[in-house]
């Protein structure tokens, strides 16, 4: 394999570095990643992309996410493609917003409704809007750690963001309850609402789910105080449940922010709410030039409809299973201690006495080389073009790759 | 012509009341204007468009601005469909970053670097983090009326936002140097940066080049202060001037926000800057799940070839000139007194003593009756795509409703 950095990568990322601020912006960066993970990319299909110099890998980032059903999924494939000869953008939306709309709230329990945007933050700070024009509260309570979006509201890096941005918003430690509880009783009064992860997703952090207690803690909180219970299923959304992460919790929010996986790599957001909140969504201005495109709203169509059909879900969470049997088998086998956490389908594999990820991004590297495309820190997805032949394919090469780490970590 | 409420659209409406709050948000929502306007529409081709109900209009909305080479433009739908077989959202970029950012710093005199986003409030809203965090300053200059997007830090309707969000924002009046010095006085010392619009198009009101006088004064009180000058191009760019739309006044910002135009359609935002802001925009940590699908920089870097190979601009220019001049001769003959305003390819026509503009959309009903799609209060678009046989075939329908005007209003 040629790691030469007299590569395709190589000449991108020079010419990237003077047109482009750092040569990478935001979490693509591989700035602050080994330097053998490709910058740039050049196809996809199925559960596998390309990068810049041709290399093959087993894709376990999905994109970060919005890959569900495959890169180039031939059935979303044909939806976009036939609205995209019809229209995109229009002067206003198309039959395909309508039909979206029904479907979101015929998938989603909670839903009574539906908005779209592009971003995951446009989103996410929709339901803030409307929670505050609902309740004419102001604080928002967010998780300690907790990624809502990199803006300044929310920003887990506020350089550029002023101390007034995040003047009304309240942390509070997820799954945690006596916490969740202080933090309401602080702003009581004044709390417009909770947002709560799909579950405890933290850059870096074991990932948990949410515990029944605190689900529904937060469900009786925001009742109890006329606030918002906002479920943020940007990242999660149509990989746990179809109808929403909470319902594996039995506990259903008011609004609901959801991106990345819902138009299988298109840009489409979505915000669903229930009846209580339809009011407050009617009434605040929210828009953008490009939140009624028509393509990707084909595409989402498309990929909700498959996902049902197929149990995608279902196909996701046993591969994910599948890989994480087998990392497990290999550790043990190795003498490696390793700690996945996290639902199968969107894990992270955390090596033990490993503070600076030293062993972590090794193991990923020696994966990388053997073609099979891991992160260290964030939270990786599986997709349901993932089949048993691709995660044991991949297992060889991790069955490798830690073999590697024992034998440098002893 | 079959306006009965028993249509497609009608029929879309009613079940979009059901699952979307108010049936429909934002700017694309016909609630506000006359009802013989379609909300929903099915097809677009070169500069017509196709409402729901199989009506055909010649458009001069433009998609509210990103269409700017014609709906389905063949060169720029075959490189969107050739990058679409090989990927659109990967794990990290493809070589089409590298050549549209390339492609800006090209065409772009101010240009050293260059970053995408999604919406044009994501490009706003970096530029002003990006003064920020360059300039470890507060307060940003905006303009009273303007519109640089729908989030709350500047949204025109500011229902669910709250009074810290917009707490660093200081008014200033456009193309008023006394009223811009004033501002820059009050909160010197913290000035982070000036906000401007191409030009003045505030909705509802006649639309005003910047003037020289103002537009120099605006870079040096910058200068001056050490703050960013930051030109909203999100509405103009692409067709006034292929470098900018101050580079008519010949004046150049530090920062500038493109969006709508850049790829003809499809979702794409962009930021320009200098060097003396490379270090600002390097360090902020700005990003979204979509911001580097390659489809729709493969479809801005062939709009953008386009526009310059073809003198686009110099086509929509006279184009607008073409409608400006025959309004003008209707008007006259029939004895109607109207104000047309803007620059001739983003034009505003504004009836005298019309304060509730019933004189206004009166003439665009009768010139929608008649196949022309015109906006009564915002900025309406011309593309490359609109020849003279379009505006001499748009111009029979406005004569037409021009003669209805002066016989209802006299």
């Amino acid at each position: 394999m040629n790691l030469s950095r007299h590569s395709a990568d190589a000449d991108l990322r020079a010419r990237a570095r003077r047109v482009i601020p750092g040569g990478m912006w935001g979490h693509q960066s591989v700035a602050r990643i080994p330097a053998d993970y490709p910058q740039f990319f050049s196809r996809g299909q199925g559960c596998r992309l390309w990068d810049a110099d041709g290399r093959e890998y087993i894709d376990f980032m999905c994109a970060w996410g919005p890959m569900v059903l495959g890169y180039g999924d031939p059935d979303v494939e044909a939806a976009a493609e036939a609205q995209r000869r019809r229209g995109n953008g229009l002067n206003g939306p198309t039959e395909r917003l309508v039909e979206l709309a029904e479907l979101m709230v015929e998938t989603v329990p909670h839903a009574d409704w539906a908005m779209f945007q592009k971003n995951g933050a446009d989103a996410t700070t929709t339901c803030v809007v409307i929670a505050r024009a609902a309740t004419e509260r102001r604080k928002v309570l967010v998780a300690r750690g907790a990624y809502h979006g990199a803006v300044p509201w929310c920003t887990p890096y506020p350089i550029g963001a002023t101390a007034e941005d995040r003047v009304h918003v309240v942390p509070y430690d997820y799954n945690d309850v006596a916490s969740l509880t202080a933090a309401v009783e602080s702003v009581r009064g004044d709390l417009a609402g909770v947002i709560v992860s799909a579950f405890k997703h933290d850059y870096g952090k074991h990932h948990e789910m949410p515990t029944p207690a605190f689900a529904q803690a937060a469900r009786a909180l925001c009742d109890t105080n006329g606030a918002a219970l906002i479920v943020d299923d940007v990242r999660a959304g149509f990989r746990l449940h179809i109808g929403g992460s909470w319902e594996l919790v039995g506990i259903r929010p008011d609004l609901a922010a959801w991106s990345k996986a819902i138009a299988n790599g298109r840009a489409l957001a979505a915000v669903t709410g229930n009846d209580r909140f339809r009011e407050g969504a009617a009434k605040i201005f929210v828009t953008g030039s490009f939140w009624t495109e028509a393509v990707p709203m084909a595409a989402a169509i498309a990929t909700i409809g498959k996902l049902r059909a197929t149990d995608g879900i279902g196909q996701m969470r046993r591969m994910g299973e599948r890989l994480r049997d087998g990392l497990a088998r290999q550790a043990a086998a190795h003498g490696v201690r390793i700690r996945q956490s996290g639902p199968p389908q969107m894990p992270v594999v955390f090596f033990d006495d490993d503070p600076e990820r030293k062993k972590g991004w090794f193991f990923c590297t020696e994966a990388l080389k053997r073609g099979v495309y891991l992160h260290a820190a964030h939270t990786m997805f599986l997709s349901a073009a993932h089949g048993e032949a691709d995660i044991d394919q991949a297992l060889q090469a991790t069955d490798a790759a830690m073999a590697e780490v024992a034998r440098q970590f002893g």
